[in-house]
């Protein structure tokens, strides 16, 4: 009986510190708060790092945005690069679309003279040239004059190379202009794909001393004619692979500046382990207490724990510190391997690094929960979280309905509305007051009958949205705070 | 006396059953909620049935445009598709005019070899060949210089019809421009139009396993000088007719997946068709439960029920699940008749169907109020909308006020303003905060006494709207957040 | 004394009817509310007088806008009418500026031939032709190099009058150009105007059944060189008269519309006027009612009557019916005026029909007022304004100071900080949450002091208004709300 | 003691004389608020003057800006001025590249036959003429097709002088061509950079009765190829230095009017004198009365005054006021010496007198709070804005964790992300509801998992800053403004 007492003692001290805020704690038991210091000493590393790698991606990023632009201006016939959507451009009748072809062999022919960057053609004799595809309905005949048409649905490829040495030759151009392969019939033309690769050195890089980088471009041009619709789309696709580059020469200083940020990241990754394996620690510790709780309540009042009390034990703020620090170092290893050359997957890197950052930051806001008058804003955060939820998750089914129903009606008079994605992000913008006008005028007067169902749409949507709901999300936050405030 | 007194007992009883939410109805007489499971079911079938026929309409409507986009680039000399409006070409003079009415002609002339489509002319003799009609004041002569004119308002209309085969020889153009008819008298001419037919086919149904469709396009372009300003208007406008190809073959695999929609859209409607029965069937229960209490409460306690309290009995979402089954079930015999090519009007089946789809959507709200939490929200809406929709009354009178006085003074001076409907689609965006510098900015400052109203008026409207009437709506839907929350 | 207390009865109950609804006076004393069915009848023929005036309004507009965007297009060479500000047109170099004058002379000389509208030239002899003058300095050298120049800073015009017959002749422009006239000084040259009329009608009316009107379009094209930068801004001036045609004959139906709109102007004058006399006569029935009352109170109590409480005799909604009748009465007869072509101003004619509107379509509030449920909301606006007016002054100190401040640091490098009152306009609609990162965006990079002071400035300014002043708005009207309920 | 009593009452009174407002003190003693006169005389006169400097810095600056865009219309080939941005012009083959460098010679060599300007060339025979200078690495030999490079990372600079006279001659441009300075080798070619100094008067300041100015304008045509892509910006840079004229006359009235403008920048710093002298007196007495109030305190009572009450004595609105009066101060001695063209650093002249006019007119609110009513809003605005500020705290954390986040994943795909600094204002205007759409718009559909992260991102910081945390800024003013308006 007096164990079980002297028991309760040690649990209820026990708890008591477990409870305690970093500051109290040092006051108790002079327990120096290294935890607290880690945590800082993360936030400054994992930015630093993430600034760093954002910097030197910047300057891969812009090297192939900028020869892409290049490659567009070069092969492309008319693009200007401002009027256009950046991704494609349109070709509407037959001559345009001879010309556009004639002129990408002609410009990849001379691509020597004309380039202003580092590009020249690939060595290997085999994959030197252009490579022209089309693809085709198997045969038929179309008679639309007759509405009657003879289809084979399956699809057939023809491929066509163009060796570059063949081009050097002055009447080449006459020469294929009369191969049978460019007579194309376009009633039952799919697709037509030229293909060619160019290689490229990246030489800003010898600036801020590192190695430059060799690169290969794929480029392809595709002219796509799938909808048979007499407006053809052109698309330009390049895809750029980095290797190192076989044989180099820089006189003068050696580049060392390498070495010290995979030093560093080591670093990070070290720091980021021992976050780890202290969080862990501390979850662990406070479930095998919670056991002790469980139990001792059981014991002593004989009652069992509700759920709600027992997950009062596991500190959320735990949970995502050991997240952020899982993806801080599998980013980190990441990132060591793309400086080496064996990954090229930047997008996942800088996601991993980009999420851990966000939730390495949102943690401060733990320790700002430390001093008094910052935990009411916090509280009330954390209080009026579940009613505002529940509270979306209602007005989320007007919102889907809305979204449904806008994109089926409207979707072929408004661009806005073509396909769901859209239509939800233009709504979303629309009850956050954005663009409302621009919406309202989009749309074609060509159906009356649509056009005021969408007037009626628009101004109930956004009627019911910004007047009531935004409204009683105040009214919900006020509440809360209210709530939280008289509890102080 | 016994015997009303059981009544009685029994109809409290009964009461106290109707009121109750599925799970307490399921809870008291083990009563499964089948509405409830056909209702969840019906959301499903609904959507999947809407996004299916979505899908279908978006092949169909990007085909219509595409060859719209391609016919203005072929026929409307100089038409670029990015810089003007999509709908209007404008002229300035006289050489101009002409020479856009002869590119007409030549490209209908040359269009085989022109368009990358599937396009062809009208087989059919009569109606093959350009048809080109001008409109005229009968007869006049106009002299501005001496501020005289004599007209003939009644308008004459002459046409020419150009076959084919007439614009085939080479001189043809020659010939067409010392035609007589084509020396216009622009002072009196109303109206140029040029009509023709070509016809096309939509091969791209292939690749999702449909049957191709034959379509004619109606062409027409207008010269529009109704004004005599000196500004002629040019329009393109295309009206596409789907039809069943008459004759056809596609070798290979047959298609047979329209047979699983048409199926699919059978279920939908009988699904539809069993919530109609069941929700008609509640509510005729409880007009017979409502006389039973009408007429004990006349006998037992010698008073009438209020109206207000009538209605409690009339549940307002199996109306508004009626009224969404209707829409569905007419919307789904639409589309089976679109499908089979009996009905065109896509317009008025997708704005059924869209529209019940939003119902049902929102009707999910019904049930999140059987929760406690989530009732409290609901009940909020519910009890906050008279008031809003009492106070919307209130400066709906002032909208209307500003609407009218800026359409009348500003139309003259602002691109915004020009209509009545535009001018209050410019001031509801205002109210929400959107677009205001470029409302403000695009003032023409031609009258410096229209400019300094123009500031007036907006300032003053956007300052009381946004200031004083959106902070009523808030504190108006607080308030019945806050009476609503005290009841709980 | 008696007579005292049955003057002061008699008293009581003409107060307690003054300020009785119409409602409650038709139940008091079966007065029949005339006034209240004359301001309704006023609304609906104001707004419809409104209207009509609107849209022939429209028609004048839209021939003068036409023919003002015809003419740029056929004098201003190179104008493409999208791509530029629509009201300025620049010159840099020399060679551009005489091309751009000849041109001018080029084109008038063809007019008849080219325009598209129904212009000519004036009759008059001696209006016919161009004329041409430029503005110089009086005299002068400049030597930038030498950093010396003499300069007389009078302004001399000298003009140039061309003759249409003068142009007939073939080598007229050679002649012209040989003309030692247009041997321009640029660095003295000031200004260069070429103005000129033209005559034409607007046909269009008769199809609305109303009679043509002549236009007299004196145009005129500026030269703008005044900050002698290199930068030659072209201006197009165009202003319409309008005039009674001389000499006309329109066969078939003659012209009555006009008659009947004349007529309904005069009934709104009518109700207008008599609505004017029954609230003037209110007014002096309460200024009376008022009288005796202060008297009354005196003599019995022998107190005075605040002031306050002797403002509330004075109706405020009469005071605001007086006004708008004025303003309806004498846009009426301007209107008239105006279709008898005695009068042109249709702004002011405008400003004060539309005003008008406003005022009688805000008053509405006024018989919504009578119930009680809307009561709430019009006082609960009554009660804030004062208190939100005064807000607004001290907000007012600090937005006038970040609008000088503004202005000053950033108008040389941002076009929306230009000049003070597009610096208001920004604020304004930056604190309404508009255009904020294009605002951001826009500013130019020159300095970066400049640079990071503007990003202070709006954020703080931004933040300033938004989370607070904003947010202090809602407060002060949910205060008046809840003060205003718990009164009722 | 009872000294100590007398000098206790003696205190009272001083104090309460301390914390009086103005109206208050002249009740008391008489005492006429000089020291308000003097603020209310600053207010006028800094504003008079700060419009007086704005009206004569915009004559400067759009001389300046129209030079500027003269010059590049002039010497950039193919600038349009409308469709490019404003500071870049882009190359990207090597023909174009050759050309502009060419336009650029053959424009400067007869810019008096082609500027409609004041322009000349530099009289000083060293500065006469273009300096071409080309940055390229010292030697190296690249062949991208091997993926090897040789490579020097030593920059070279290498210029080349062209006299003015040698550009005279008709074969100049074949003899330049032919100079083996223009056979670039672009695989090692950094920078190309073309020099050249132009001279002007800037006239229009005569119509404003001040001497016009010398200006000597510094234009640099900068060809970037740093980044070797195959891509080359063309940057103009333009740099204006005033001097006074060497040698003028002008015929005439003489120039008086910047006379009066110094004396009046002489009064204006005066009166700022003086109001500086006055509140640094008052904080002076007030600190004095602080140390007699603590020293009488303890000696009395025994007991320390805390800091806090300490901190009372300091009136905050004087030292706003030393402050915005200091910079007044420099700011019109800086502008007197602008107007002596000693100095040119208008920027800095500039932010200073617009930041103390921001400072005097954010004082008038300081008046209006002696006024009863007034002061309940301005007290809701100081005690609110701690909390304020520590709830900003909070939110900036999580607004610092998004902007890095987002800046390392969305930056290569999207505009808007692409510099920390953007991101920040693009984070800052959607929580403000601004610009919504076309951020959801823009991102580039490149990689579906950035994309999908795109979305998540986006929706989540909107719904979290404007579903909660601009509510609760609401719900903490709201709470501050009742406590407040209790405590009146």
């Amino acid at each position: 009986m007096v164990e079980l007492e002297r028991e309760g003692l040690k649990l209820k001290e026990d708890l008591k510190f477990y409870f305690m805020s970093p500051c109290d704690k040092y006051r108790a038991r002079r327990q120096i708060p290294w935890k607290l210091a880690l945590q800082v000493l993360k936030i400054v590393m994992v930015t630093t790092q993430l600034v760093l790698f954002g910097l030197s991606n910047q300057l891969v990023v812009s090297f192939k945005e900028e020869n892409t632009m290049a490659f567009k201006h070069l092969f492309l016939k008319g693009y200007s690069g401002i009027d256009e959507d950046d991704y494609s451009l349109t070709v509407y009748n037959q001559k345009d679309f001879y010309n556009s072809i004639f002129f990408v062999i002609d410009q990849y022919h001379q691509i020597g003279n004309l380039s202003l960057g580092t590009v020249g053609y690939e060595n290997d004799e085999k994959r030197k040239g252009l490579k022209i595809c089309k693809q085709h309905y198997q045969k038929g005949s179309i008679h639309p004059s007759n509405d009657t048409f003879y289809i084979g649905p399956t699809v057939e490829t023809e491929c066509l190379h163009i060796q570059k040495d063949l081009l050097m030759t002055n009447h080449s151009r006459d020469l294929l202009q009369a191969n049978p392969f460019f007579s194309l019939e376009f009633y039952r033309l799919i697709k037509v794909e030229i293909s060619f690769r160019l290689k490229g050195i990246d030489l800003q890089t010898i600036r801020v001393r590192e190695l430059p980088d060799c690169y290969v471009f794929h480029n392809k041009i595709t002219f796509d004619n799938q909808a048979h619709s007499g407006k053809v789309k052109i698309f330009f696709d390049t895809d750029a692979t980095i290797q190192d580059c076989k044989d180099w020469h820089i006189s003068g200083s050696t580049q060392k500046n390498t070495h010290y940020i995979l030093v560093f990241d080591g670093f990070v990754i070290l720091t980021c382990l021992t976050s780890l394996i202290l969080c862990t620690r501390s979850i662990v510790l406070a479930i095998r207490l919670q056991r002790r709780f469980v139990h001792f309540f059981l014991e002593q009042y004989n009652r069992h724990v509700c759920s709600a009390d027992r997950l009062e034990f596991i500190n959320g703020w735990y949970v995502m510190v050991i997240i952020s620090d899982l993806m801080t170092i599998i980013g980190s290893v990441m990132k060591m391997e793309i400086k080496a050359k064996n990954l090229t997957s930047y997008d996942v890197c800088s996601l991993l690094l980009g999420s851990s950052t966000l939730l390495v930051w949102v943690g401060v806001i733990r320790y700002l929960g430390y001093f008094q008058k910052y935990n009411v804003l916090i509280l009330t955060m954390q209080a009026s979280l579940p009613k505002v939820l529940r509270f979306c998750c209602c007005a989320g089914m007007i919102y889907l309905g809305y979204t449904f129903c806008g994109w089926i009606v409207l979707g072929p008079y408004h661009e806005k509305f073509e396909d769901l994605n859209t239509v939800a992000e233009c709504l979303f913008s629309l009850l956050n007051g954005d663009d409302m006008f621009a919406t309202f005028a989009q749309i074609q007067q060509k159906s009356t009958f649509v056009w005021l169902f969408s007037r009626l749409y628009l101004y109930s949507f956004i009627s019911l949205f910004i007047y009531m709901i935004l409204s009683l999300f105040i009214a919900l936050i006020t509440d809360s705070y209210e709530t939280i405030k008289v509890s102080f």
